[in-house]
């Protein structure tokens, strides 16, 4: 367990009167105790008590060679692992439950009345993770420093004549190159039409003259996420797409300069949408400015108009608006990662937001 | 929907008594409305009623172009989509919760009183989709038989030297090659050591003269998947791994025999089990038998000692026996897959049983 960690889990879940807990989800769990675990369909369950009887319950094919600081219980395949720790927690007590947790084990538990009370605990450990500490600080430049180089080395190949589908490959290869586990997510490679449909799936599409190509990538490196989004143009830009670009790369910048401790998760938010609508465009940026990062891709704390979160040194969230013209092809995002330093902020990603136009080649 | 499957459904809530639930899982709406989904940390949920008011509630990021013959009911990321959901529900009776729905929506709707009570309604769903109907068997032939080939292809590979990463790249190229969307799961392609591990990661092991080599592999083709193990043996085998070997395939042929209507699925695991007990080797024969398979590489039903429901005509399954001897570095996994008829089974996968050396090169 690593102590330092489960301290502020421990103290949150005082202060929120919930005095135990079960943790499935892996992330949180590898914060906890260093170790990432797969267990597929099988249930694993951290059980923390404020009381100290902390437990993991663990299926027995994966068996462990290494002592990680908590006892394990083990069911196995012919076992009901949910009645097993049943008998660990006080039933007469809140029970927290973790978000992800399937509802199959949560109504297992209840019907062995296993908790007097079940809440969802889950942000209990979710703010908790939101703030870096120092290690993970360190590992969130080092694995966004890694992605500025995926950047550079994308863009060549955009000029290539190559289709998403193969872009998409190709950046894949080059997180390997630069030694990251994985990517951290399905990347964006999407010209013109594409770039425009957020939810565009990648395809056998080739760019040609004019396009713009949004390029929404990120690693993970040592089990930290990076996640970066830049706008190129191939051969020329119009004069219609340079006006989104540049209100895209001000709104950008507007997210940032309110991201700081004090302020709102939502005033982020604000900033950039208020701006892009001021132009004129507000329809058009249909999602989102931004989403906590770290173990995740993905973590807990939105940067959304309804987040009124007070930010706090340590956290780290991207910062990404969009303009998105579907009926003209034309895509714009601009996105970047910050962490919040101790009167505003450092932003992680460092490759240049000056409008690229690449050579058709 | 596909009507026939829905009324299926239907019927089985009814004689459940469970009047309404929620599908969450992706395979189980692809099962009903023939569309996949994959909406991340957002909810999506198929609310059926056995009054016929079925609703898809579904995030707004997820614009629908097609008629999937269900109502859509919309909520966008800065509404509470659960309580958009109690809205339509029948609070005063049984809800019944997908397994793998996340529990902060279970929770949520909990508060909410969005149902008189909860249960897990995932099972009506999933013996559903244990009997495959006509369109599914034809389509898990159809994998299965990619799958043969792909064994074909693979096996050349083993002696080349190629490292576990490398055999695990060349399988995934196979696949593609072979028209299949992608892999089922992440193929297990293991040398000695590796293949006497169940729980082995690939790694940069190569094999050498004499070793076991463990090929458990599958693939997915329009939508449905395969899953079939061969163990081979390179330049040579002791007459300690022939044994072995030949146990095993005893024991997946003994599997196989007891697959028909009328029997349980634990029958199937004892019959298999028995066998390797009785030759002394029941204590290496560490999982179940098998596991059920479909639009999912593992759904509902394990072919296990505590598994007492009896098999149907339509079943589709794995018999997978194995025997680990860590400290010898033998391993040996057998695996085909069942598909249950009138009176007995057919075997969906074709490839050869009978011991392979391949040569060392």
């Amino acid at each position: 367990m690593k102590n330092n960690r489960l301290e502020k889990v421990l103290h949150s879940m005082k202060e929120h009167e919930v005095p135990q807990m079960i943790i499935s989800d892996p992330a949180a769990i590898f914060y906890l105790i260093g170790k990432w675990f797969s267990t597929g369909e099988r249930m694993i369950a951290l059980y923390l008590n404020v009381n100290g009887n902390h437990k993991l319950v663990l299926n027995e094919l994966f068996p462990q060679n290494e002592d990680l600081g908590v006892e394990i219980v083990w069911y196995n395949d012919i076992q009901d692992g949910v009645e097993i720790l049943s008998n660990i927690v006080e039933k007469d007590k809140v029970m927290g439950i973790d978000k992800t947790w399937p509802s199959r084990f949560l109504i297992r538990l209840q019907e062995l009345g296993g908790g007097s009370r079940f809440v969802n605990g889950s942000t209990i450990i979710d703010y908790v993770r939101q703030v870096k500490d120092e290690e993970e600080k360190e590992l969130m430049r080092k694995s966004s420093k890694l992605n500025d180089m995926a950047m550079e080395r994308i863009i060549p190949w955009v000029v290539k004549g190559l289709t998403e589908r193969e872009l998409d490959a190709k950046i894949r290869e080059i997180y390997k190159e630069l030694g990251c586990e994985s990517i951290s997510f399905d990347p964006i490679l999407a010209y013109a039409k594409g770039a425009a449909d957020p939810h565009h799936a990648t395809d056998d599409s080739k760019g040609k003259r004019g396009d713009c190509v949004i390029l929404d990538i990120g690693g993970f490196k040592d089990d930290y996420a990076s996640d970066m989004t830049r706008t190129v143009f191939i051969g020329e830009v119009s004069d219609r797409a340079k006006e989104i670009y540049d209100i895209v790369v001000e709104a950008n910048r507007r997210g940032i300069a309110m991201a700081k401790p004090g302020n709102r998760m939502c005033d982020v938010d604000h900033a950039a949408r208020s701006y892009i609508e001021e132009k004129g465009y507000g329809k058009y940026f249909t999602h989102r400015t931004g989403h906590s990062i770290g173990l995740e891709v993905h973590e807990y704390g939105d940067v959304s108009a309804v987040n009124e979160d007070i930010i706090k040194p340590g956290q780290c969230f991207s910062v990404e608006p969009g303009i998105y013209l579907y009926e003209e092809g034309i895509g714009v995002r601009i996105e970047d990662l910050v962490l919040i330093t101790e009167d505003g902020c450092e932003v992680l990603n460092h490759f240049t937001k000056d409008l690229i136009v690449v050579p058709e080649e």
